[in-house]
């Protein structure tokens, strides 16, 4: 029997799932008052349900935003309450992820939320906030690509299918601390207390899913667990960085160095016509998917995990061919 | 590149999840003003988008309650706003699926909401009602296993993982009617029309479940489509029923002959020493998964459209010869 086909409540699932949770938390260093939730809807869910959860009446939570996702996490939890903004990089085109230090945070927010790495302007924060209020992030784009000090945070989420495994869970850390904290009265399938006192098994879940995430999650441990993946990232986005850099100006980089994503290296060329001769011709080398999101233009080079050192390689050398010959 | 790796926005899949749309529109008649979605988190996160985008202020909601899903549905409308329950069967233990016509309808609900097949207690109605009110349904186990006059209906939704393919998916059809009238405000994720605008892409949606859950729309519409489905369930519940009847009271059907679920065969045995033994020998004989829920006891055979004719049998001839044997 697939596990497609299996129940969600049999005995082997709940070795699936459990085994999952268990490698999950070797791998992130999850401590024990942390609960691990696999749940559906992905980030934009997420969204809603930690301002549904924590921004209660009459109070407010601060929002860092460093890009599109932040952005609509920001409109989400709009609609459940009181959202303050201490850092939006709209206007210089969202090049840069702030220190926290130099933030004009409110000490009375529900909470601060913020969003590890942007996928669209390619900002990334390189190290965890340190805050006193308490800390959630949507880390779908760049979990398990660091070591992250979870106890930093009162709340992590991030879908599944960037780094990972395929689209359909999402996974949740919460801290019991937290938990004790949510919202009553919520509907069930948005009320956290009730996935975790399910085991993430309230509803069926995306059972297959969350069997090809923990095989990820065994594989990412037989390569030599988050230090590897962060050596990889740092590798594979150095040398794309290093290419921009090494270009005299013929490539320029989208974000300020020390915001720059190791999983999605943005940079943009002289004119839209090398742009798009570049995505043509790069096409034509087995180089896919590098034109850039409509609101920034240019090139992105998505890089998560699963990505290979030699895709890496062969950019960079595809980038100082296109210099040399343009 | 499988589709587990492959982009929700990519051109392949949009083909994919296109055929998907087609295929079901084909199966079951679709009229072209319903809209089809592909929604995450299953029917419990149904049970409350319905009330949230249809249970107005100061409108109240009909729940007809023919058993364990009906119910729940209740517990999630409850917390959005006011629900009347012209029938609820628990204190028979959910053995009816009433005609509509015998029911104490509100005429002014904002709408009526019925579960069409109730899993655990076996309680399927035979046909679509006929109400005035627009009227919603889950049919989440057994939607494609019988015609459905979908323009009875505003609304139809049904998780996957029983009659369409894997968990991951949630399907949803609303007519164009239904979506003008949604709730403004809405969290993103739980807003049909969001979905509706954006094709069912607003965020990642379960990529392979839907791709999966379309190759067994295209089975089934090789294999006859609805008519062949219908067809064989009514052949298969009809053997396990007629080994009911023709034991002359050794087994005893759960359910009231006329609300008999072709999908979950329901029965018990005379005393719970015989149930347990049956269950261990079924499993000896490669039947499994049989025992009852515990809220009612006794043997459930749950039939799915993908269980074959010849399980059936089997079961009919194991049933006789347990009853000879003791």
């Amino acid at each position: 029997m697939s596990v497609m086909e299996m129940s969600h409540r049999s005995s082997e699932f709940e070795q699936i799932i459990g085994e999952a949770e268990r490698d999950l938390r070797e791998l992130l260093k999850i401590p024990n008052n942390y609960r691990v939730l696999f749940l559906q809807g992905g980030a934009s869910l997420q969204f809603t349900m930690v301002a549904k959860s924590f921004l209660g009446e009459g109070r407010s939570a601060d929002y860092v935003v460093t890009g599109a996702w932040g952005k609509k996490a920001v409109e989400s939890a709009q609609i459940e309450g009181k959202v303050r903004i201490p850092f939006d990089d709209k206007a210089a085109g969202y090049r840069t992820a702030p220190a926290f230090e130099s933030l004009d945070l409110d000490p009375q927010a529900a909470y601060i939320h913020f969003t590890s790495n942007e996928t669209i302007q390619g900002v990334e924060f390189a190290s965890d906030p340190d805050t006193d209020a308490p800390l959630f992030c949507d880390m779908s784009s760049d979990i398990l690509s660091r070591p992250v000090d979870v106890y930093r945070y009162s709340g992590i989420y991030a879908g599944s299918q960037k780094n990972m495994g395929p689209a359909g869970v999402t996974v949740a850390i919460l801290s019991d601390e937290a938990l004790e904290r949510v919202a009553g009265n919520l509907p069930p399938m948005l009320d956290y207390r009730i996935h975790a006192k399910n085991g993430s098994l309230y509803n069926t879940p995306c059972t297959w899913a969350i069997y090809v995430t923990g095989l990820v999650y065994k594989h990412l441990l037989k390569l030599g667990g988050i230090e590897a993946a962060a050596a990889g990232a740092k590798q594979k986005s150095e040398q794309l960085y290093a290419a921009v850099d090494g270009s005299g100006g013929f490539y320029k980089g989208h974000t300020e160095p020390d915001s720059r994503s190791r999983m999605n290296v943005v940079f943009t060329l002289p004119n839209s016509e090398l742009t798009s001769k570049f995505v043509a011709q790069a096409e034509a080398e087995g180089l896919s998917g590098l034109a850039g999101h409509r609101s920034v233009g240019g090139i992105r080079a998505s890089i998560y995990n699963a990505f290979p050192v030699k895709g890496c390689e062969a950019l960079a050398t595809f980038m100082k061919d296109f210099q040399a010959k343009n």
